[in-house]
């Protein structure tokens, strides 16, 4: 294995998403896949005798973070697109990479992101530097009628910080003259309306509407295919060995300066 | 005057709709404006004073239905874009008409309309036309903030449509698997979801979307101005004159052959 | 077999579309899969022999209309996907069809669409129908990258339907101020202006744009899949039945009164 | 006039954006206008005699580079939006700049902006930060019939910046298998294909298309009305003053960290 070659464990590879990112690692180049780990097997053992220097964790989040805590002792930077994630297991991984990287300059990092797609985590990231600049925001999502909950999650967490970005800049509430009909006018997130749609032949789309007089100014994603997820995927890979400590969000590991 | 140029008369011709609508008939083709009535004056004797063949009525929901019956009298055809008709109102014009046409071949016509945009109205009728051939429908309707109530007149109509064209050819309810977050799904009208978005620098907006397994289609109209009414003002002036009775709905002098 | 169940064969039923129709008929309520016939094989007694009532082709331009004689010399109706007729393969498919249509009044049909979509079908009928209305129109259409030709052939026919409309309603041409940078402006279908967008990560989609002083009416389609064209070549087989002689085009067979 | 009022002069004030202006200022907190400058007007002796601490140019390209050093001379900071500054008139501004400034902590400073409106200007920096995260991009804009260039300027600059940007990630140039009909692929800027699209009804809009495979992300702003302009001129006269020397392009006093 060449130098400039890094070597990748993915955790839950019989999974959808963890056969998905076997997949892309095989076909990337600088990128070289050396363990295919699931249920049952000994996730740091496994790590270790690879010789894998990062590891991508697509499991259930019974075990996720469990099974980051088996990848750092076993040496091995964490990248991690399984759910589940609190305060408290994030404190954990913080403190067991504080323990570890006590006096190394280039310590080991774990980096969870709750979305891997680069056109959701842009538009999320692109609505919170332009909210402070509208006086009206509201955000569409749409997605495939199976979907059980509404809204989704990433319209919940782009109209928070939405919210943040408006509030930290002093704006007013948006207008709002509704009288009768609030039925219509979606979900309320920290002050920002919401609304899902559901229909046949959709996958997971989000469109954020922002209007002051005489303007509007619309950012909308699609996502089509699970496929779309792998460009985050192998750029959280590439990115997590030069960043020692927790991550939270592939948008701090994008170039948006 | 010559026999081919059309002599109108609007009533309410000092409201905003009203000016708009003295300015749109004295620059068009083939008509001419030949009285102004406004609050106070007589809309009878105004009307059979005028010579006006046509009667356009742009006032309140308080003397829309006494207008209409004075500009019958006066042997005028009316073209009505006030709101506030209801089924008792519509009904007496429809025995006024009945007995003032009775025994005539080219009696006189009134067409009232909740809509006198093209767009809107074009949005309207494919939407019904479209609902039998797609599995999911739902409605979105964006609007200036300072609007009252939710969803739009023209938003419940369209979703009403949608969900009489779904009954009459016999499709199951939209899927739907929310079990969380119902605030965010919009109004149901009729089984047919519709959501309201309020933003500063918007007008007035309809999208109406259809999907099946693989496709979606589209509907959008936007209306930026009232100016956008006046084609259909127009168009109904024109063809209020060869359609004896009472006609509801400026779809119906359209032509979609 | 029950007399309400429509027997069909597949021509071309190893190839892409013709094996997803298969799967379609073998899946639809009334229909059932009596033959799959494929290239080598003799088409005429195939569908003879199978006893289908219709016949569905999704072979080559090279042998499609040489199918549709053999079908209809078997007796069976044909419904046709296959690209490459010109109006002399028509007309000789018409020519037989007069043939053997002679004297009865339930004679065998053939329809020929070029699209299947119900969506792009819908959205190019519902374009015609509202091209007199609007002072501009222009099509965009948007395509994954390997495509080879543009504009798209629906969106040429889209933007030809939209043409002859507005030369019917004697309109003007839209108006365009354009002096510099026609290369921006698109291709000139029949004056019409149509726009081909190349992105990877799409499929097939059209956007139909109308515009008149204040206000716009927006057709949209989007195909994601070509399990979207089965609706609608399941709809041509039980639609091509009743329908004796050539029928070019889905939209006739759709209820759009 | 309290020391937390900043005095403006309006150089152009009976021109539509300089009326637009002066309106604007007059109704802002924190803003006082002081003067209204119009051609035939001594610029420097206006805004000197007012007291301003910023002037805003909204004239012609004749005149904005001497009105531009008058106010300099005269003792203000400028804002510009008129265009036809080139290399070397904004050469001269920062040699005069350099000259006024020296020794100074706290100097003039000039903000030369091709456009206020800050949908247009994020849209803008939004799709140079996204160019070098997806495969295609392709820019369509989209105006009123009576522009008489094509594409905008807007557009131009837009994919100008995304091609810098790929070309900055090392890209490879979008993908494009078309082999025919390319007049419907809109024009080449720098290798980003930018479309056109001219209809009666529109003001000044732009949509940026960004596409990878399995997702999309699409960028739209709509500018209805010169009002829109208002909160990006009244943005830069609050900024200007803290930022000495030469600012070309509103982004730059955006926050946008």
């Amino acid at each position: 294995m060449s130098s400039s070659v890094v070597p990748v464990a993915v955790v839950g590879a019989a999974g959808r998403m963890g056969a998905t990112t076997c997949a892309a690692v095989e076909e990337a180049d600088g990128l070289e896949l050396v363990a295919r780990i699931d249920a049952g097997d000994d996730v740091g053992a496994a790590v270790r005798d690879s010789g894998a220097l990062v590891a991508v964790d697509f499991t259930v989040p019974a075990v996720t973070e469990a099974n980051v805590h088996a990848i750092l002792d076993a040496g091995a930077h964490a990248v991690v697109g399984t759910t589940g994630w609190d305060e408290a297991s994030r404190s954990r991984v913080v403190e067991h990479l504080d323990r570890l990287n006590a006096g190394r300059e280039d310590g080991l990092g774990v980096l969870i992101a709750p979305n891997f797609g680069l056109s959701a985590v842009l538009a999320m990231t692109f609505a919170a530097k332009a909210a402070r600049y509208f006086e009206s925001a509201e955000v569409v999502e749409l997605h495939h009628p199976n979907k059980v909950d509404a809204p989704s999650g990433t319209a919940r967490h782009t109209a928070a910080a939405i919210a943040a970005a408006r509030a930290d800049a002093g704006l007013a509430p948006s207008p709002d003259a509704t009288e009768s009909g609030w039925e219509a006018r979606g979900a309320d997130v920290d002050g920002v309306r919401v609304h899902a749609v559901r229909l046949r032949g959709l996958v997971a789309h989000e469109e954020i509407l922002f209007g002051n007089v005489g303007e509007q100014l619309t950012i909308r994603q699609d996502s089509f295919d699970r496929a779309s997820f792998m460009p985050g995927v192998l750029l959280a890979v590439r990115e997590v060995v030069g960043r020692p400590g927790l991550t939270v969000g592939l948008e701090h590991v994008l170039d948006l300066t």
